[in-house]
Order: structure tokens, then C-alpha cells, then sequence
């Protein structure tokens, strides 16, 4: 069955080889001045910098670097919106990945609004307008390229928050599989671990249907056999194309249209990890994903292992046990990209459990109408002492 | 492999059962003067031309109706540019299936043109505007509803254009599947051809991976099997709605992105038939489909028909001999819906067969690097030949 929903992506999607070349034909309908915007320098080491100033050379740049793995709003919300209102900003062109992103159009839409940015972003304040935004993707995880939502810390008051507006979207987001080669391994096994996880969380909602099944299936399958490419060869262009487009479409939407409520309960968990240990995000999903399964299979999710199982495993599911089995080879598979498969290993502590199943309950409520399989503080806890 | 490519779709889908009572709210923004277009009034028949009035109570609503299978550049789209002009149209809303869809496109960017609108769908002045442009689907088939795409014809000068601009995507798509239940058989069957064709079009490109060969076979899978449920019961609102999404998604590119030049060479051919015959163009479609499979099948092919015996029939494909049977298989799936499998049943004179191969080669060129299997005179003379 397909629930109603309602979808937009208006996102133009530039994919391949040497796309960038069009960048500045693409930044001069929004004018001269660009807030050029990326995370820790290796944009430089892979030559995109420069590629980047060669191209926009008739553009006025003004930088904000250094933007954090789980991008904070202080300092570097707060700096970039005040660059964009000193400077005239005309466009923010993000390059990087999914953090860098989800900052930029944090700063995108700040630097249209005269109060305090972090009112957008908690939606005290509803979002009204933003800066044209434009990105240059180097990492394939997230899909903040063709979404209009992101995720914001604010350290000092101990938030983070999913922060979501049509606004926000990319106007073009650029995808040029190579600009991908210099991922690390730890990264690459990350980053398909969060979009196969997208994938997941879509899949286990209320309602199915053939054609959602099958584009999720597609999304997993490629991505289970990219990323092993991937990470024998990094610059196999072919495995880190498809790994970028699958990552793209898999947090989109596109696959879960229809499928109906399922709450995101392992993004709900994860959250609460990487706010108290700045863990990974993708792998905190990856060691949390088999230990949820455990929790929430029963006779009404055992259809959902079904079809996992002969199309990802060639495991055929007939019972509970069965569905186990599949359960172990997505621990397997996990444990194969090298991602430690225990969060001790990660530096979470044992102690903070009660705390953490407390915020998870405080901030991304797992038990109501909006969950797939609901989850209440005892299950959370079984979960994570799992995952332990 | 993903080969380069660009996408994009601004339209914003809204679908499911009581979606349209959001149509004012959508219409507003555009403002107050609606132009009103649809077909030879089913439309009426179903209710929903009353709903639309109902809804529309604080709206001016001026109507172009009777608009025809294969829209017609004269009369249907100078009059709807006419009406815009005239009665300062700010919005075109089209209520129908893809060859209301298709007309209204037109009509919105001739109503922004001051020339001669026939010179914008030929392609011989640019497009460079557009009303904005709101439709309710009324049939699943062409896909029209999330493209920016149209077919028109001239009839006066013999002519048929596939017309495209991104000015004229449509703004909002409202989808309710409930419009599509008096869909008679012959039209739903000949719809799910149609979609069915677009994505075997895509399908049998230059390049493929596992992301769009799985997302098109589970299109072509849903497709398969819910015009069974539909054809046997009209009313089924699953069936009904996991095909207009399937039909949606086919056409749109995002099932094909990235796999590469193919030259739609079954479209083509169709186009013929329906220039000389006006035979329904899923029919022409279906009959053509087999036929032409037959024709590019040999080792170069072979590997393309593995996935689709495999997922569609569960036939295993090793040689020619076993593709044939994959063939074999989607004739006869053609047929079991009640789709007469022979040219000659629906009207088209072989005497003709020379002339029309001639027509394709001017005007849809099947020769040339756009091509994944190039077709000559003597090939297209083959396959009309097979499909009589």
C-alpha cells in the first residue's frame, strides 16, 4: 500500500566527471560575492580548492573554513551568517560533505534573518527565507545534497536539533564521484553504513509495496557491493559513482514515499550517542542497527526480514530463527568495512545507559503513533546494553 | 556505471485519498484567475469537475475544454494562450491525464509568448517563460505530471513535436488514485504499457548498475502486477495507487539517470504509427515492444535480457534461444491484458510501412551515437513487418 504523502526535491542534481566546470555559469545567476564554506583543509589536498578559485575567478570569495564534523551553531552558524550580511553575500557554495552542508544551509538561512539564528534552527521562529545555496559533495553519506534538512549542534546549551525547511535546499548540488577517491576507509564504511541506513529506516514503516521494496532493495544491494570496491580500490570511479548516487537518493525520500510513519528510531538512539560521545555517526548505526532488529523482530516485523534476507543474504526466511540469521549477516557485513562492532570499543560508556535512554525518550519520543514498532525506556536500554 | 548527468524536477507531488482539498491553498499563491483546462469531460462524470468548482468558490475560473488524445497545437493551445491573454490568466490548472497535461504545458508557455506559439514548441525560438502550471491526474500513463515534457501535434502541417522546457514543469501534481478507478480497461491497460515501455526504454541503454537495474525492475514489477489487481477490480485503491506512483516515477529520469544514451527507439517507431494511424499510443507500444526486442537481440544484447527473465518470469537466461522466451513472455503478458498484439487489428494498412520507416528516419533519427542498438530503413521495415 501507498499512504499519502507529499514529496519536493526542487534540487538540480550535476553528476559526473568534470562537472564543475559549470559552476560558474551556475553561480552567476545569483551574483558576485560567494561565501565559500568547507570543513578541514582536504578540499586543498585534493586540488578542488584551487580548482574552485581558477573557476570563480570573476567572483568576489569570502571564506568560512573549518566547519565541524557535527557542525556547531557557535561558532560556525553564528560566523558565517555574519560574514554573509557584511560581505553582501549573493550565494553560499558548500564544498565538502555532509556536515559542511548541513552548516551551510544553517548559515544560508540565518543570514536572512535579523534575530538570533539558533530561533530558526530550535523553530521558535518559522523559516521565511535563506541565501542561494550551492554545493561541491566529497563525501557520499549523508544525502544533505538533495534534502532540505540538517543537523545542528549548540554546545553551550546542549542541543542538537534536526533543522528542516523548504528554504534550505540546494539549488545545484554538484557530484563528481572523483573528488570522492581520497575518502578514507573509515569514512567510505561510514558513510554507507548511514545511507544503508537510511534505507533501513524507510523500510521498516508501516505500509509496503513493490515498487518501495524494490528501490530499496536496488539502494542496499548497491551499496553493499560498492562500498567493498570501494575499499580495495578507492579510486574505482565506476563503485564510487554508484556509491554516491545511491547515497543521494537514500535519504531523499524517493525509496519512502508512502511507506508511512517508522520514526527513525535508530537515528533517534544514535543521536543520543554522538551527543554524549561524539561518536561517529555511521557507525554508532551500524552497531546499533542489528541490536535493534533483535529488539523489534516479532511475528508482525517478520515479513520485513523476508525479503532482506533473500535479496541481500540468500538467507530464506521462514520463522523467527531464520530472520536471526539475517539479523547476524548485517552485523557480519558491518564488522567486514572494518567498523568496531561494539560501542565500548568507540569510547561509549556503560554508565551513561540510563541517561541516554532518558534523552532519547526527552527529545526523539520512540513511543507513539509516528513509530513503525514502538520503543519505550526498557527496550532502549536492552538496545544499547547490546550494543555495549 | 553511472555515466554524466544532470536532473532535475521542481514539481512537488501530492498524493493520496483527499489530497485536492489543498488546491486553493496551492492555487492562491499563483492568484485569483485560473484557467480551467481538461478533456472530453470524464472529468465531470467522476464529480470531480464539481469538487474542483466547489473548491475554486473564491477564484475566477475560465474553461478550455474538449482538449484531444494527441493535444493539438490548433485548436486546443492557440485558444488556452487566447483565454490566458485575454482573461489574465495566473494560473493554468489541468485536470485529465497526460494529453491534458501535455496541452496545458504548451498553453502555459504560449500564453507568456507574443509570437506565433508554434515556434516555441518546435523549438525554433527559445522558451524563456511560462504560467505556472497545476494539475489532478486523472490517468496513470505518460508520466507527464512529474516531466517537463509534452507532445504536440499540428495537424494542418503534418507535424508532431516532442516539446520540453523547464519553464513549464509542472508547480504541484495533485495524485489521488481514487480519479483513476473509472479508468476504463482498454486505457489502463494501454497506460501500463506505456510506462512499462518507458522504463524497458531506459533499461536498454549503454550503461547499467545495480541501483538502476534494480529500481527499474521493481517498477516494471509493480507495474505487472497491479494492473492485474486493477484490471479485475477497477476499485482497488492499492492497485490503483502503486501504479500511478510506478507510472509517476518511469518517465521522470530518476530511474535512469546515469545509464547513458539509449534513443528511445520503441517511442519512435510508435510515433509513426500514431502520425499516420492514431492508434492508442500504449497499444502501438506494446505491439512494437516484442517485435523490436527481437530485432536488437544477439550476444552485444544477451546480458541486458538475464535480469528481466530472471525478475519478471523466472526464466533463466543463458543464450539467444532462452531470450526469446523473455520475449515471448512479455508478448504474451501484452496480450493477457487484452491488448490486440497485431498492427493490422488496429487499423494500420502495411501498404504504408515503407512511408512510415521513412518518417521515423527524418524525424526521430534511429542512427547514430544517441542509439544503444542503431536501426536502419531495413531494420525499422522489419520490425513493422513483425508487428502486423
Amino acid at each position: 500500500m501507498i499512504s499519502n504523502f507529499m514529496y519536493e526535491t526542487p534540487t538540480t542534481l550535476v553528476f559526473g566527471e568534470g562537472v564543475i566546470k559549470e559552476l560558474p555559469n551556475v553561480l552567476k545567476k545569483y551574483g558576485k560575492n560567494v561565501l565559500l564554506t568547507y570543513g578541514g583543509g582536504s578540499i586543498k589536498k585534493i586540488g578542488l580548492y584551487d580548482e574552485v578559485y581558477k573557476l570563480l575567478k570573476d567572483f568576489n570569495i569570502v571564506e568560512l573554513n573549518g566547519i565541524e564534523p557535527n557542525p556547531k551553531y557557535d561558532p560556525s552558524v553564528i560566523n558565517g551568517a555574519k560574514l554573509c550580511k557584511e560581505y553582501n553575500i549573493d550565494v553560499v557554495l558548500a564544498v565538502g560533505g555532509g556536515s559542511v552542508l548541513d552548516c551551510s544551509k544553517a548559515i544560508a538561512a540565518c543570514a536572512k534573518y535579523d534575530g538570533e539564528g539558533w530561533d530558526l534552527i530550535s523553530g521558535k521562529v518559522e523559516t521565511k527565507d535563506a541565501l542561494p545555496l550551492v554545493d561541491i559533495l566529497t563525501l557520499a553519506a549523508t544525502g544533505s545534497e538533495f534534502d532540505c534538512g540538517s543537523v545542528i549542534s549548540y554546545t553551550a546549551i546542549n542541543d542538537k536539533r534536526a533543522y528542516a525547511s523548504p528554504f534550505i535546499f540546494p539549488k545545484v548540488s554538484f557530484l563528481d564521484p572523483r573528488y570522492t577517491f581520497s575518502v578514507s576507509k573509515w569514512q567510505t564504511a561510514c558513510g554507507t553504513a548511514d545511507a544503508m541506513n537510511h534505507i533501513l529506516e524507510s523500510y521498516f514503516a508501516k505500509y509496503d509495496s513493490i515498487l518501495n521494496n524494490g528501490m530499496m532493495m536496488a539502494g542496499l544491494k548497491s551499496l553493499m557491493h560498492n562500498v567493498k570496491i570501494a575499499l580495495e580500490k578507492p579510486d574505482d570511479y565506476d563503485a564510487r559513482a554508484e556509491l554516491m548516487y545511491t547515497c543521494t537518493l537514500a535519504c531523499n525520500g524517493i525509496f519512502a514515499n508512502g511507506t508511512g510513519p517508522s520514526g527513525w528510531p535508530m537515528h533517534s538512539i544514535e543521536h543520543a550517542l554522538s551527543a554524549y560521545f561524539d561518536i561517529t555517526h555511521g557507525a554508532g548505526l551500524a552497531i546499533i542497527t542489528p541490536r535493534w532488529m533483535k529488539e523489534i523482530l516479532s511475528e508482525k516485523t517478520l515479513g520485513k526480514f523476508v525479503l532482506l534476507g533473500k535479496e541481500l543474504f540468500d538467507i530464506e526466511v521462514k520463522n523467527l530463527k531464520d530472520a536471526e540469521k539475517v539479523i547476524d549477516a548485517f552485523y557480519k557485513f558491518f564488522e567486514s568495512l572494518g567498523i568496531p562492532m561494539h560501542l565500548k570499543e568507540t569510547g561509549v560508556d556503560a554508565s551513561k545507559i540510563d541517561e541516554m535512554a532518558d534523552h532519547i525518550l526527552e527529545y526523539d519520543s520512540t513511543y507513539g503513533p509516528h513509530m513503525y514498532v514502538n520503543l519505550d525506556k526498557a527496550a532502549l536500554v536492552r538496545i544499547l546494553k547490546e550494543s555495549m
